[in-house]
């Protein structure tokens, strides 16, 4: 039987029998103390020690519970046999370096995904969250409904009849954190060997979220009019995502007859659908909102999905898709041992900022402070015309610059990053095998007035 | 050309314009103004209508955005042809019926789910809620990183190695909302062909999201040291799922010589993974909690999943997992394509939350809050002594009674249920073929002092 000589500090923050613990651990790994030695008993350590018995059964306990010792009835304690215990060496991690990103320093940045994060309602959004915590309800804090709390997926319903033309109700509506999200689940929901066709150029977030999900993504041609359903046809996709009211980037409205066709074609087969991405529509400058494609449909055929991230605020994760019926089962089946990935307390205050007219009134607020961007964007490009013709300005919170006067996207973005203007080509949208195009991206939601004047300047003077 | 009679309201609340469009738009969908028919001129429809010519030509260019009609150039407006849209009906939607749960009554529930929410740190919560959204960062609502704010990353990583001996950096470190989102992810990390072994019997929540996302799921028995691993040899998984610490529902801690042989195990083949959930280590009434097998882990094969649900609050949609050095190669090349689940706002707060003490302060409260619990719990079932036998006791919120007069956990349950007192038997944490046990599982998280004292009386009486 080893002598166990443990020097302790009385002094020390780690109590007595942890100290006793750590060191006969210690031993076992080292191998100073071998496999299958027998341990003092914990009457004797104790004696030797000078600490009481309870003290020493703490420490084996501890041992007993992490498996280093085992007690075998009358004959006391002994290390266990630990194969490959010698392992235990400490590890030293190779972490990869994350690529250097040399981020090129821009004055400007006419970024067409970015929002005006300045008109962020927070006093209201203080008020709110102050006040649902007031409540001390506990049925904050227990886990929810793994679909979205009741009362705002009603909430939200009647926001999307009303302002979408949406036809649903709450048991349709799938709250969940962000657009990936759902994505994530509903490519779940679709099951195996879903090819999912996009519009190309597209967006390139939900491109790389739908590749790396679903068994493949087919890019899709469009004319005028979107999405160009023979094509999709001949894709063998299944499922078309598409963006009708204002298609990212080239600002495309489906008109109602190529959504009838969209809606033909999914109807011509089981399992086709139709995902119909609302992400900006709040955002028109001429006229009302384009009606969501969703509302048209009859066969149950539409997925709508929409977000409050680009009408509020990026970091805020709330997003919501409605299913049709036969999906809207297949989530009741499967869909529902996820969780909801929203908070109670944020589900409760973008209910009450619904339903209390804050959103209505963010909304319009937004749109005067959009609309004054959208205008004097368009008007200082004015000056721009014999160089290029603007497109897609009727909504959104971007534009599309055609160049006439032969210049490629490419030439136009790096001439503007030498002026120190960041504008985005539109080649960067499209999927696939890289096209040059004489065609860039100018975002207006975070520039402010001034900004855009002397950028627009700026973009003269290298264009020109 | 057709003569449009429209009857206008001065008094309606939609303006004038919309009315004009609503009527056009639904004569066309009816059919009343077929297709390919001229229009009036806008100067014509607006002295019939006696309204001005820009109210008239503000309807025409939203009928022309939406697609109804179009414009010749010379020649007028025209009633688009639209094929298929007498399929544009009112739908009427099936909603398929939620099976009614007939919910049965009980006085008491001992369920091993849920936790002590009267415990929640109200007012610290909505003291750091508040002095977050006081400091009117603009970052706080720009989009953050995929992976969760670095600061919060940064203190889990130290969180984690103090209080569970796990050794990583920020950087391996994932933030999401929810276990559940988590396991989707990684799930996509380990790609294709990801048989997932687990503990069985197991904890049934993580079950239904693997079966629904991984290529398969395979139950390997378990010992009295934790999973098999000459079963999960056999098994042909190549991704272990396992509780290490405490497990779920057996309370069983794995011993060192186990987790040797489990990472033993991981290390033989590339591709291989232990993921270790460490979902309630927090709580342990003997001595030191059970260091995390992470901390063993030399080869980089262990996946490491925490959550902030079980230790402040279910509906707090806050874990995280740290990723070994290969999986997170493959996070950063396809995983960061997804936006963080976790608003900013609740990053921020937890960060707080964790940096300023307030968390271990809140995880003593509630050690000491849990630990009377399973005294008094401990101390009714003495009373059951010749009936039943105690396991599981020295961690977690839950423990085990295996019945020694012959009596099922089937038969316990429902005797349980005519005194209107909900236990759980072991066989629901059962994945396939369902096999009798005389074993139930009695959370007490959830139970107040004097409910225990109750409730074991009741369970006395009809288990007796």
């Amino acid at each position: 039987m080893n002598e166990l000589t443990i020097r302790l500090e009385a002094g020390s923050p780690s109590p007595l029998y942890e100290q006793i613990y750590e060191h006969i651990k210690t031993e076992i790994k080292n191998g100073e103390l071998p496999f299958e030695e027998r341990l003092p008993s914990t009457r004797m350590l104790a004696k030797h020690l000078q600490v009481s018995r309870s003290t020493v059964e703490l420490a084996y306990e501890q041992l007993l519970s992490e498996g280093y010792i085992e007690s075998l009835p009358y004959r006391g304690y002994f290390v266990c046999r630990l194969d490959g215990i010698v392992h235990l060496e400490e590890r030293k991690l190779v972490l990869p370096r994350r690529r250097a990103e040399q981020k090129p320093v821009y004055t400007y940045d006419f970024s067409p995904s970015g929002i005006d994060v300045n008109s962020f309602p927070h006093n209201t959004w203080k008020k709110l969250s102050k006040s649902i915590l007031m409540e001390e309800n506990k049925e904050l804090f227990m886990l929810g409904d793994p679909q979205g709390e009741e009362s705002l997926r009603t909430t939200i319903a009647a926001y999307l009849h009303q302002a979408r033309g949406v036809s649903c109700t709450a048991e349709q509506v799938v709250v969940g954190a962000g657009n990936d999200y759902l994505l994530m689940l509903l490519v779940n929901l679709l099951g195996n060997g879903c090819r999912v066709a996009m519009e190309n150029p597209t967006y390139k977030k939900a491109y790389h979220v739908l590749a790396s999900m679903a068994e493949s993504v087919a890019a899709v041609e469009m004319d005028k009019s979107g999405m160009d359903v023979e094509a999709l046809e001949r894709s063998g996709a299944r499922v078309a995502y598409v963006m009708p009211s204002h298609q990212f980037p080239m600002g495309t409205v489906m008109p109602v007859k190529r959504r009838m066709e969209l809606l033909l074609w999914a109807s011509e087969k089981e399992g086709r659908y139709v995902l119909e991405d609302d992400y900006d529509s709040e955002f028109r400058y001429k006229g009302k909102p384009i009606p969501a494609l969703q509302g048209f449909d009859a066969k149950g055929k539409v997925v709508y999905l929409g977000t409050f991230s680009r009408s509020i605020a990026p970091s805020i994760r709330i997003s919501y898709m409605v299913l049709p019926q036969s999906l809207l089962e297949i989530y009741q089946e499967k869909g529902r041992c996820f969780s909801c990935t929203v908070s109670k307390v944020d589900q409760m205050l973008i209910m009450r900022f619904l339903r209390e007219g804050h959103y209505e009134r963010h909304l319009n607020r937004m749109r005067a402070v959009y609309k004054s961007r959208h205008d004097v964007l368009l008007e200082e490009l004015g000056s721009l015309g014999g160089i290029c013709e603007v497109s897609g300005e009727n909504a959104g919170v971007h534009l599309l610059l055609h160049f006439a006067n032969g210049m490629s996207g490419e030439e136009a973005v790096a001439r503007a990053k030498k002026a120190g203007v960041r504008v985005y080509g539109l080649s960067d949208f499209i999927i696939g095998r890289q096209i040059a195009s004489p065609t860039v991206i100018l975002g207006y939601a975070t520039m402010e007035e001034e900004g855009i004047r002397e950028a627009v300047g700026r973009l003269r003077e290298v264009w020109k």
